[in-house]
C-alpha cells in the first residue's frame, strides 16, 4: 500500500509540474527538461513517467481537457456555456492561453490536428440542439473563439463586462438572422 | 561588389530557409538548429546572421508581416480584404497556420504579445471607416479569425465556397443589427 500511495502522490506532483509549465509558457515551452526543472528533479525521473515528448504532450492535453470540461460545466444553458469559454476570470484566461498555444502545435502535427478537429465536432454536437443552422453554429463558434484570442492579447479592451455584452450582441444577431430564430436558451 | 552580391544572396538563402521551417512546423519549430538543418549549414553560420533565438523570431515575424501584407493588398474593399484573410488558397492556409502558431508564442512573451495587440489595433483602424461600431468591429474580427482556425483544422468542412458564403452571411448579419447598418462596401 505505501508504495501505491507514493506512486499516486508522485503522479500528482508530476501532473502539477506539467500544469505549471503549461500555465507559464504554454505548449511551446513544454519539454521533459522544463518539467524536470519545475520539479527540481532530473530529466531521468521525468523520462520514467513520460518516455517521449509525445507522451508528455498527450498527458498535458489530458490535463487540459479535464480542467476545461470542469470549467465549462456539463448541463449549463447556451449563454452560460459560451460565457464560460470567454476569458472573464484569471483561471479562464490561463486555460484559453494554453488552448491557443496548443493550436500552433496541433496545426503542425496531423495526429494532434485530427484530435482538435474531433473536439470541434463534439462542440458542434453540443450546440446543435440550441442553434438552428450549421452556418449559425460555425459563426457562433468562430466568434467566441476569435473573441478569446483578442481578449487574451488586449484584456484592457475586453474586460469581463464587455465580453458579456459582446456575447449578448452576438446571440441577438444570430437569433434574428443567420440562425432563423432557432437559438434557444435551454 | 561581388562581396555585396554574395551577402545579399546569402541573406535571401537564410530568409528562405527560415520561411521553410515556418511553413513546415510554424513558430514552435523555429530554432537556430532547425534553420541550419534546413540550409544544410552549421549552427555557427546561422548564428552569424541571428545572434539569438529572439533575433531569429524577430526576423521570422518580419517575413510573416511582409508576406501577409502582400497577400491582403492595400486598397481592397472590405469584403475582398476579409476574404483574403480566410484560408481559401494553399498559400493563404500556410500564412494562417503560421499566424496561429505565432499566437501561442506571443501569449507567453509580453513583448511579442504587445506587438500582436498593436497589430490588432492597426487592423481595427483599417476597419473603422467601413464598420459602424466598435462592437461590430470586434465581432467581425473575432468571427473571421475564429473561422480561420476552424477551417485550418477541418478544411473538408470549410472549402473556399463555404468560407465565402459564411463571410457573406456574417456581413449581412452585422450590417442589419450590431453595426446598425453602417457596414459599407468601399
Amino acid at each position: 500500500m505505501p508504495a501505491r500511495v507514493d506512486r499516486d502522490e508522485r503522479r500528482r506532483d508530476v501532473a502539477e509540474a506539467v500544469w505549471r509549465v503549461l500555465a507559464t509558457g504554454g505548449f511551446p515551452a513544454l519539454s521533459i527538461r522544463a518539467v524536470a526543472a519545475e520539479m527540481g528533479a532530473t530529466t531521468g525521473l521525468v523520462t520514467h513517467w513520460f518516455g517521449s515528448r509525445d507522451d508528455l504532450v498527450d498527458h498535458a492535453l489530458g490535463l487540459l481537457h479535464e480542467r476545461t470540461d470542469a470549467s465549462l460545466g456539463e448541463h449549463a444553458d447556451l449563454r452560460t456555456r459560451l460565457l464560460a469559454v470567454l476569458p472573464t476570470t484569471t483561471e479562464g484566461a490561463e486555460l484559453s492561453r494554453i488552448w491557443v498555444g496548443f493550436w500552433g502545435l496541433a496545426l503542425a502535427d496531423p495526429a494532434l490536428g485530427a484530435r482538435e478537429a474531433a473536439r470541434y465536432e463534439r462542440w458542434r454536437s453540443w450546440l446543435r440542439p440550441h442553434v438552428g443552422s450549421e452556418d449559425a453554429i460555425d459563426l457562433l463558434t468562430s466568434s467566441v473563439h476569435g473573441l478569446v484570442v483578442q481578449a487574451l492579447f488586449d484584456p484592457g479592451r475586453f474586460p469581463p463586462a464587455r465580453l458579456e455584452q459582446l456575447l449578448d450582441a452576438l446571440l441577438a444577431t444570430l437569433a434574428s438572422t443567420v440562425a432563423a430564430g432557432d437559438i434557444t436558451h435551454a
